[in-house]
């Protein structure tokens, strides 16, 4: 069995921002020489997701739009989690809905993904250097 | 280490439906020959689902209506989505809730499954050719 | 490949509740001698989540009334899975907001986190035994 791990670093000027990473993830399967396995791509913080869906900009105003309805980030006093200081308790539940993390197959050297699968950064509480991490395991 | 991949096709006569899918995981598994580890199963369509939960017809109307409420099919014009032609961002967004795949453990040549554990297609955008993922790794 | 697995008991006194089982998996990993792989830990009941946030007690009053908001467990009629008898209907719903399982890299032997990254048992149809599945594959 052979594993790889890299980092991928972002650091969005928005507090949220969907950022389409397949490039990156296809360079790292690459770059593995791992044919056969899964890919784990992962957020490592906990008001980010990864998350795999379609790179059509209405959609994104439309998941933005959805979230912002179903976790309000205001007014901020709503959460007991900004009692702590922080204005994020929003980015913790959006992220929930979201998901952490993604599992795809790698299948003949590639991911293995239907006609429009593209994975996603999302950013729920951006202004700062964050990462993704991608682990990679099979031969 | 072994790898195993198949495809399973669906064609649901309706746009929304949930159909259990654990008995042809459970004979890609016997397939695959694979005693110890993990199968993945994916939707390989971004307004589709596969998930865990109870086989038991009363839940699936609640899951229906619920998602029905959280991301509403109509007026289609809320969303900006369908500015593109489309009528199926709604789907795009109940898949987010439902999730995208499913990881589950093998453990001597079965399921790894507590007791009410079955693995659903979950169809948000339904009456055409679609597909599911099952890749397993392991030995 | 190595392959490791374990349950994790589970019997807490009220219907709902957030438990931090980041240290049990922390053992699992050590104790399966695996330095590179992937840990599947998921719910074993469909009415229970096993998902990666904050260990902070405000946000977890934040998710408390947010899922309750989203998914009210009252009034239980409002279900149609509760005309089986069960009143836990809003518990199968909350499970998929939260999620049923988490996947997490393992790297030198550890579980490869960011700064905030905890793993927890949410618990929404408690009051009785439920079980974890720890799965590890690896080297």
């Amino acid at each position: 069995m052979k594993s790889y791990r890299k980092e991928l670093w972002f650091n969005v000027p928005s507090r949220r921002a969907f950022i389409n990473i397949t490039p990156q993830v296809e360079a790292c399967v690459r770059e593995s020489g791992i044919k056969e396995g899964f890919v784990l791509v992962n957020a490592m913080h906990i008001t980010a997701s990864v998350f795999i869906n379609d790179d059509e900009p209405g959609l994104h105003q439309d998941f933005e739009r959805w979230l912002e309805h179903l976790a309000p980030h205001e007014p901020i006093s709503q959460y007991r989690h900004n009692d702590t200081g922080e204005d994020n308790a929003d980015a913790h539940l959006k992220r929930q809905v979201m998901g952490r993390e993604v599992v795809v197959a790698i299948t003949n050297g590639k991911l293995d993904f239907g006609p429009w699968e593209q994975i996603f950064y999302g950013e729920f509480d951006g202004r700062r250097p964050k990462r993704v991490l991608v682990k990679i395991i099979g031969e």
